[in-house]
């Protein structure tokens, strides 16, 4: 990706930190030297070889052939969190926000929590294509097969299914780990299964079989994805490389005491991808710490977007100065161009933007912020996407993933697990059991 | 509002911090103690008059009668922040995210930022409505009139009417301050103006002429809003009150080095509430102390969706123990119910949620999390809503607002203003006067 990273933060990593992530980075090369087909998953890092599996695009390509044939008018993907978040990112940047509006087929839909209100407008909608004899396809994602949303909102869908459809195992695609309940379940009922490779966790799996299944299923170019996100697995092994760079800042910075960390992403459709790396975050990083769990990671992911937020949390980054530190996502070149014809009827509203480019205007937000954040002192890396298309997601998303990684090691933290997330759930099932 | 406010944060005021409560309390009932019809409003506090002033509706619903003449199929609401996060929290909270998506008439569309692909998207939908002869509304809201993204939006929006429409100006409404540049343009051209009143801030306005109209025009009981709303500034007037309450529960908890205040609501379609949260709190607390600005005050509103965040950024709070105090937002009773059936093909799957109501499991869910927070010893309030409706979030919304006006108190900080949202503005101004 030609990307212009200008971090701010100039401190010079010390010795040990240097120390750090060589032994890291020796260990993510140990794991992508093992490629080979098929390729191994058979260590915490092994996400990094996803891209370079051709045999899961072949598998999920052979699906959708499969079910293509069954003229599917709408998707919808049951998944929550990891299962279903870097689908909704890449579906959202690349598609839009009114891609359903716009009555494209397939339209695609997500059933993450379980909201009654929700739920109700969604059954209501797939009730009334399947009335018109329309075909709903369910690709349910959960790695363990026994999230409780995913398993709630999948139950209400299938028995609306079966309502209208004798045959409706062939309306469902299963995506979870070999052998768990679902998988097995999966089997029994001869529903097409496709597995995540054990070791690739939620957050890690958005070009495995979790995200390619339903993003090539409505048309996105898997294979680029997967060219960028190669790309940048290359590039985060080279010896001082961009993706070391953009974790060391944000490590100094916390280390500084900016225990927030902002990613204002100055495109609209980019709110999902901000939701994916708050998640990629959150779960990778805020934990006790391996050899001390008294002492905990705090660093906070938030997320802003541009210029809408310049009209909401602007003044307090601006004015408060909170200890945060920014992330910039701007867009180099949009795929579009609008164009404000000159009108002299409307001179008197705002003549310097007359006669410019609606890019020209986003831009000159997008710099006189950055500008605005530089005599306030603020701290801030930036990241200029060079085009919103698969080459560029595939490789942004993987040097995050892998910048997450390396934030692990500064941190001291395993970025894999998620041991307190169990804790919410242990109570609900006590709930859930008792009630 | 039959609302449960358990507040955890057991601190008794100081006799420092009740003297500030009741001088503001003061102004506030001194503000509130002139209303008359017309309201007067001549102070920073006006907003609390605004849903006590019966002239806003009658206006408001004239221009809706007049519009509706019309037969509109698509109303666009073209403005950003304070401008339309309220108008879109309502219409979101109310009529769900998939209103679009079931062809209801009118649809609703913002224009907030100017993002080039959205803006693509948005003239393809509206010119194939217009090319089908059905009509479009534009309802500009701007306080100052000279807010760029919006009048780049309406710029491009308003050449498209000028398309397909000869009378264009029948299918503009204007909300404005009275006398704005934009005002002058709109009594010139002939089109119909709605006025805010002039001290009735962005963020403080969504019960004025700025939601009112847009909410109305879709079907929304803009009366009842009002009604909840004139309860919650009674209730907020009152000695000992749970406003206040809040306010101190946030401000304690601030003092105590919490400096990060997490909205966590328990409900997909209030996701625009929260943003209007994030901005009310951003844009009035988080600037220079009024007394010493060398301070600032750094109260970091965020926003987190149960229970997609439990699978997001709830391993951070549960296990990083980031310096977050809570405020839990759950709904008592949700106007749908659905029940999962029992289905003995299912049974392998998970046998805890078979013939229970998706109510139940949400409830389960909300009520698991709050129990995991009591257990990390994490600082939280909640409050149950008791519906999602009109009179519901007029009382949450003006509450919120009030509470706000306590915190500046509290804080030090004036409510009102935003000084340094102004400094992106300068630096986009030379970029654009240059470019």
């Amino acid at each position: 990706m030609k990307s212009i990273s200008s971090t701010i933060t100039t401190k010079k990593p010390t010795k040990k930190i240097t120390h750090l992530l060589t032994e890291e980075q020796k260990i993510l090369q140990a794991t992508f030297d093992l490629r080979e087909t098929p390729q191994k998953y058979d260590t915490d890092y092994a996400s990094i070889n996803v891209p370079f599996d051709e045999s899961i695009i072949k598998k999920v390509k052979k699906i959708i052939i499969e079910k293509q044939k069954l003229s599917i008018d709408s998707l919808v993907v049951i998944g929550i969190g990891g299962s279903n978040l870097g689908t909704l990112a890449i579906h959202q940047a690349l598609n839009g926000l009114l891609y359903n509006d716009q009555n494209k087929i397939p339209s695609i839909y997500f059933a993450d929590t379980t909201d009654p209100h929700y739920l109700t407008q969604l059954i209501t909608i797939l009730e009334n294509k399947l009335k018109n004899h329309k075909n709903i396809l369910l690709n349910i994602v959960t790695k363990s097969g026994s999230t409780v949303e995913t398993l709630t909102n999948f139950h209400i869908l299938i028995e609306l299914l079966k309502k209208y459809q004798l045959d409706y195992k062939k309306y469902i695609v299963v995506t979870t780990d070999q052998n768990s309940s679902l998988d097995q379940w999966a089997q029994h009922e001869d529903i097409t299964c496709l597995h995540v490779p054990a070791l690739v966790g939620g957050r890690y799996s958005v070009f495995s079989e979790v995200g390619l299944f339903p993003l090539g299923f409505i048309g996105i170019d898997i294979e680029h994805l997967h060219t960028g996100a190669r790309d940048a697995v290359e590039a985060a092994l080279k010896k001082e490389n961009d993706v070391i760079k953009g974790a060391l800042a944000i490590y100094h910075a916390y280390q500084d005491g900016l225990i927030i960390h902002d990613l204002f992403i100055f495109a609209l459709e980019l709110e999902g991808l901000g939701k994916w790396y708050r998640q990629l975050s959150g779960e990778s990083l805020g934990k006790p710490l391996k050899d001390n769990p008294q002492t905990r990671c705090i660093l906070t992911p938030t997320l802003s977007i541009g210029s809408v937020d310049l009209h909401s949390v602007t003044q307090l980054y601006l004015g408060g100065l909170p200890p945060t530190f920014t992330t910039f996502i701007g867009i180099q070149q949009w795929n579009k161009t609008i164009k404000i014809q000159k009108d002299k009827t409307l001179t008197s509203l705002n003549n310097t933007i007359q006669g410019k480019t609606v890019n020209e205007i986003m831009d000159a937000i997008f710099y006189g912020t950055i500008a605005a954040y530089k005599k306030q002192k603020k701290q801030f890396t930036i990241f200029m996407l060079p085009q919103i298309n698969e080459y560029s997601l595939g490789y942004l998303m993987q040097t995050f993933m892998i910048q997450m990684m390396y934030l692990g090691k500064l941190c001291n933290v395993n970025p894999f697990n998620q041991p307190q997330v169990e804790l919410y759930k242990k109570e609900t099932k006590r709930i859930l059991t008792h009630a």
